[in-house]
């Protein structure tokens, strides 16, 4: 299983390029397997088989594209422990949360399947023709969402599944009808391997058309821009760096036709505490947000990174509760030596900053990564908005606001987040209401309570946000309406059923709810 | 009414940069009216009032958007002949056809008015709290579309009123809730001016906020691009050239924060007529075609550029119908001059080309545009993809293939359109499918019958397509999706009604349809 060769299609890409292994997080070790960049030749045979795969896949019934998903959750879920042990190994995750992680990379799958079993996805509209109507007759239009065609998919490090070889943005752009090629993460490539197989074995078993699923390896950066610079890719998915987006993007937007990039990049997923809330239950939001910070060594895309307070409330509860049960954190392995050594560095630069303070810092010996907490102005902050930026890991940055005018005036200066989070008490709802009217133009997902990270998948979950928390703030990458990104309205007009798609047909053979001369039926 | 001064919200801009005049299309006179260009203090003026009105207008309830809508057509037929006059003498364009094109704009307006009215377009989803669920709560989550904010709408030289100040866009915009700034087009603002004033005042009369319109004039090209650098501007509407589109698309890519650009570019609108149709009724093809190819004098996006058809097939009685028909049409005025002296010289290079042989080449005296019927084969198109690009003007190149299969490959060779049309009768049936396989990849409105001009405006029209049909394949710039093309979703987790917009709320307020749990209820 762990031949280190790329999957073309159902076969396995030779040998040839650069060579490279998975490292065991925690100790740099070389982990079993080595693993084969991919060669120009291998980007070209995955295109190829991708472009040929995609009219006889988008044009599947829903039912075989839900079964196909179906079957690649079970299969992910037959690797058991071989599986949890690798992904544990290259992340330095521990074991319940690669468990739960196959969860929710199986969950997501199935909710996909459902949507695509189900059919109403497709947002199918239906105006009827009027040849009676002056001056002119009127034609009979009907559209519904297509797939766009072949999808590249990045995988991400601190996800090695739900945002990985089989996660949301494949999940989603196989459902909507899109092949998929993914780019493994150089980080978790026996991972990656082991879940291609499963996504490789689905296919083969509901003997889907060749090339609807590829996988490449590359040990640098030449195959993932060659695959969002070929003609045939449609798409691209990805997960990661500010920087790692921004270039895809750029890439994208200067290929000779432009495709969209789907970028989910950075984000400090601010918490405002309000007067009120701090009064009522401070010691309690102060633990709950250390634990927060701290999941997964502060890895998540919406670890809490910015905590803003008025400087005239009782902060003392909030912080004292804060800082303990940060200090109680054991530092864990972070995901690769890249991420650790960025942390020390983000870390160190935070504490040497003149307008910040430390209030902790935790050592972080070996691979592992120790939480920060810090302090500082809304002054410093609007002074330095290098102060506000992602420090990927267990740190936390609070900032003291002198009156509601200024917490309104930092979250104005804010960059596009994927969460922002406001407790407050019935006292506080006045402000709170102000600054969520800023905040939903900041970010995707606003919550009243609770914390940012732990994502629920659902229909109406958003994981997006204005640039730069993503490279296209109109969508989701996570629940049910990430598979809107990987399609376009068509309009069929004057077409017969033996024309049209079944969901577009007039007796409605697939029972959709549908928009029928601008009525809902269904 | 023709001071020729911007609109910023409810101000005139003062006069400064250069000015230029209307011209009359048919003689290129002065018409009366000096137009003012708009200064970068105008420009930031605009956007600060558009940044400051947005968070006002977009929690304005849908029936205060639906009635600004409602009183922004009345305004417009009220001006009446006034506008018509202008307009005929601005664009060279008949009576009928600007009143018709006064009926549709306004016609647009209505529409967008009643879904703002009903309000379900906002896909509002709903997923239930479940404090039970273990291992983990299950929050309560909510998401629906939201404005994305300030928009900029270039208004487009070929429909002075749908595609311009209250045009589509502009009207899917202030639907969606964002303040529009309009970039009138230099070569109709006297008509401009009236439909600006018209907005102008059925905002006053609605008490908005002061910026949900501004309308700038410039003689250049300074104001669109700094309009579309500006940092309050969050998305682009335009009409227009491939290399205009392009370079707003390129120009809002290279922001600091990347912004949407919905370009409406160019498109050949190729029309396939299959052996069957042709035996059956290939007369009346041809002179339904040339109708189609003359309309507007060939100045409508989806004019019919290319025919292919089968060399095998008798395809003399459509020949010889179209050729009658586009002989016997009268040159009309063209909109401009540069529009004028580019078909000509696009036209002549089609003429000249070696692999092309002339039909049929009406004169063009003074402004006008006289047909041109061109003939070719599918091998020399795939031999220099040049031929197929869009001449703006009354004039359709034939294209021959020597069997179905060249019919597919040249239809697989295409770039992206806003409609493909495909001729068949029932021996047809298979290769219609096969094509229509192909050219649901290419075009956005696929038509079974009747001719690409003439555009239903419903809500399952699309009107867009991949590059360079458009900028962003997505989406429509008419019919009722347009307005999704101004929103991105956003969720609010664990809020109470208190912090929730109506359509959220638990009570359904607002007597949405909506996706609770999964489920569409309503």
């Amino acid at each position: 299983m762990l031949s280190g060769l790329s999957y073309i299609g159902y076969q396995r890409a030779a040998s040839g390029g650069a060579t490279f292994t998975g490292k065991q997080a925690s100790t740099g070790a070389d982990l079993p397997g080595t693993f084969h960049s991919a060669s120009p030749d291998d980007v070209e045979a995955a295109a190829r088989l991708a472009g040929q795969a995609f009219p006889a896949f988008r044009d599947l019934p829903g039912q075989v594209r839900g079964a196909f998903l179906r079957t690649i959750a079970a299969n992910i879920e037959a690797l058991g422990q071989t599986l949890t042990d690798r992904a544990m190994a290259e992340t330095g995750l521990p074991e319940a949360r690669i468990k739960g992680e196959t969860a929710r990379t199986c969950g997501q799958l199935r909710l996909f399947a459902g949507m695509v079993e189900e059919g109403s996805w497709v947002d199918a509209r239906i105006d009827h023709a009027d040849p009676a109507r002056t001056p002119l007759p009127k034609p009979d239009t009907r559209s519904m969402l297509r797939p766009l065609g072949p999808v590249v998919v990045f995988g991400a490090s601190n996800f090695p599944l739900a945002y990985s070889t089989a996660g949301g943005d494949t999940a989603s752009a196989l459902a909507a009808g899109c092949p998929v090629i993914v780019k493994a993460h150089a980080a978790h490539p026996g991972t990656a391997g082991l879940v291609a197989g499963a996504v490789v074995e689905a296919a083969r078993s509901h003997n889907l058309p060749e090339g609807v699923f590829s996988m490449l390896y590359d040990a640098g950066l030449e195959v993932g821009t060659a695959l969002v610079r070929h003609p045939l890719v449609q798409a691209v998915g990805f997960t990661g760096s500010r920087a790692g987006g921004t270039a895809l993007a750029k890439a994208a937007a200067e290929r000779p036709q432009p495709i969209p990039v789907y970028a989910e990049m950075s984000s400090v997923n601010p918490v405002f505490v309000l007067s009120g809330a701090l009064a009522e239950r401070g010691a309690a939001l102060g633990s709950a947000l250390a634990a927060s910070v701290t999941a997964g060594v502060g890895q998540f895309c919406t670890c809490p990174g910015l905590v803003i307070y008025d400087r005239n409330s009782d902060i003392q509860p909030f912080q004292e509760a804060l800082q303990s049960a940060l200090a109680a954190a054991l530092p864990g392995t972070m995901l690769n030596a890249g991420i650790h050594t960025n942390y020390l560095s983000k870390r160190a630069a935070l504490a040497g900053h003149e307008g910040v303070s430390t209030l902790l810092e935790l050592e972080s010996p070996g691979s592992s990564g120790g939480a920060g907490l810090y302090a500082t102005t809304v002054k410093a902050v609007l002074a330095d908005a290098g102060l506000t930026g992602e420090v990927f890991g267990p740190a936390t940055l609070l900032i003291a606001a002198n009156g509601p005018n200024e917490i309104l005036e930092v979250a104005r200066s804010m960059e596009g987040q994927l969460t922002a989070t406001v407790h407050g008490a019935a006292s506080d709802v006045p402000l709170q209401k102000d600054l969520m009217a800023i905040l939903e133009t900041k970010a995707g997902r606003l919550l009243g309570a609770g914390v940012p990270t732990g994502l629920e998948v659902n229909q109406s979950i958003v994981h997006g946000g204005p640039w730069p928390a993503t490279s296209d703030g109109r969508t989701t990458s996570v629940g049910g309406a990430a598979i809107l990104r990987f399609t376009r309205h068509v309009c069929w007009q004057d077409c017969g059923d033996a024309l049209l798609p079944p969901a577009l047909q007039e007796s409605n053979p697939l029972k959709l709810s549908r928009l029928v001369n601008g009525v809902r039926q269904g």
